[in-house]
């Protein structure tokens, strides 16, 4: 690894292209995102995927940029990657883009490429080109960070939004709730004492061992924005299937649990960040669930309900004592700056 | 065409990822963006480029967001596109990740996208995948873009920075400058009134016609931030050559001339949009400036200098008369948020 940098913070001189701008990419960015494809060039040039490839970008400004159980670098890594397994892609290669604040501490900086080189590679993807831009004091909240994956497609894997089944079970990877709470605490001073850590994980690992344990998979998506909640009833309006859920089966964090009883919040619309939603026919779900207990970000999946017939478009709960109620609709304004 | 969004501005819940995450991205941007690849799903599903595949990404923060020439749309397209161009990639898909700042008109933002998708049309490249996030009044100044291109590098071309050999001449495809010069009279108020307009432009198209003529290309770089002076320093540092430049034949439109010798500014320092350098053996330069003539972007293209075995490393400029002088190598701040 070269030398450290000298500069204790960002200044403008790093973005404008020149000496600073080069020193800046070898000493932070170059140093520890290393590996044969990544360019100096103003292109990567690459193999390109085999068969289909998958392509997603997302943009990064969650605040604050550094949480319990992670930082905005290792998110800009996981949600990209996520993406990408949610389509049943392979990550391979990743390409990374920042708008830095002047004065932002280089220190700070260094951990936030040290998380994304470190998540990159227990994800299995290539950081191969990137982008530094600052903006004044004030003109960017801190930094935010852009990243585009490209994967490939695994051969005999079809999942999508709109293929969900009357039958099928709803799985979720893991408890629910946990970045989304933990955000909000990191965030507003409630003055709750409360050891809640993101959930935030690369998962393309997860969903390969599922696709090795049973190609029959209707549908994989994160539940990032809006949680498990939103994320259900998007499928239900694509596939135009009810969705049926068993409230006591849902996994909710014992802390996250407490935190949103004290504030009156409902787990289910909070994000994930290393939590999905799979939805697969009934026959296959324990072994899927079996599988995911053996990985490490989904020790506490469960199947938590069923796509049903009846009210198409519609998420539905059952209570503890046995009664059904509408799951409100999300909508309006939620946390913001969660990711 | 779908119907206008009703909201006049950006809100928080158009980031939130709900109901009116989706209005915006319906009516806002795929509306215009529309084509059979734009998925509405986490990741768009495409055919990979066939041979080699060029990757590049890139964020703009340019301010102010509306210019003489474009806007930061407009220019988030061409960006991308000319960096992979450079490569001798033909543009395939493109991704965009927006951040909105509370409050941005709703009105501007349709104007943006609006030139995004009539540029891509010129260019041949067709946008795939998007996201968006809004952030809070004061934590993002207007709108940031961050575009990511897939290109296909055409066969039988290779070009690079190293690549330029004593003997080459060096051409530009157009007068230089003009980017750097009309963001600056946009932004402060030096009382000069100049008709100045942006070169903002996509050059595939102008490149590829480069190409069609002859397939013996060294070099091709797009001399944006830092502009063709600090290109030309890039270049004779990967090459180790010398690079001599003869002033009087640097094609400089009289209003940027005008606006920099007013300022004391070096219009070689100034970036360009729309404006290359390629380097080329010598015999070839003269087909390559009637090609570059005859297209939209380059009608000003000339041949400005040569490569030099002696001074590797440096820039040296021929003055009118005669003289001899080495071209200050750029560095430190240079006019922040240009692109």
């Amino acid at each position: 690894m070269s030398e450290k940098i000298e500069s204790q913070t960002v200044t403008m001189a790093h973005g404008a292209g020149g000496k600073q701008t080069s020193e800046l990419i070898d000493k932070v960015f170059a140093a520890h995102f290393a590996n044969p494809d990544l360019t100096a060039d103003d292109a990567a040039v690459l193999n390109p995927p085999v068969g289909k490839m998958a392509v997603s970008t997302d943009g990064f400004i969650v605040s604050p940029a550094f949480f319990p159980g992670g930082n905005i670098g290792k998110l800009s890594i996981c949600g990209t990657v996520n993406d990408l397994a949610c389509m049943g892609a392979k990550p391979l290669y990743l390409t990374c883009a920042f708008v830095i604040e002047e004065g932002f501490p280089m220190e700070k900086l260094e951990q936030i490429a040290e998380a994304m080189a470190k998540t990159a590679k227990e994800a299995g993807v290539r950081i191969v080109s990137g982008d530094t831009k600052v903006a004044g004091k004030g003109q960017v909240d801190g930094v935010f960070i852009t990243t585009t994956g490209m994967g490939q497609i695994e051969d005999g894997v079809q999942v999508g939004g709109e293929l969900a089944k009357p039958g099928d079970a709803v799985i979720v990877t893991g408890d629910i709730g946990r970045h989304g709470c933990t955000i909000l605490l990191a965030r507003e001073d409630f003055g709750i004492e409360a050891d809640v850590k993101s959930d935030c994980a690369p998962l393309w690992k997860t969903v390969e061992a599922v696709m090795d344990t049973t190609h029959e998979l209707h549908v994989i998506r994160d539940a990032t924005r809006g949680g498990v909640g939103t994320v259900l009833y998007e499928i239900a309006g694509q596939s135009q299937v009810g969705v049926q859920i068993d409230a006591a089966k849902i996994p909710v964090a014992t802390e996250v649990q407490g935190v949103c009883g004290m504030l009156g919040l409902e787990p289910l619309y909070l994000a994930c960040e290393g939590t999905m939603v799979i939805i697969a026919p009934a026959e296959q779900a324990e072994k899927i669930v079996e599988t995911l207990h053996q990985c490490p970000y989904s020790q506490n999946a469960a199947i938590i309900g069923t796509i049903t017939e009846e009210n198409p478009g519609k998420v539905i709960r059952m209570t503890e004592i046995g009664t059904q109620s509408l799951l409100p609709q999300p909508g309006g304004e939620l946390l913001p700056r969660i990711c």
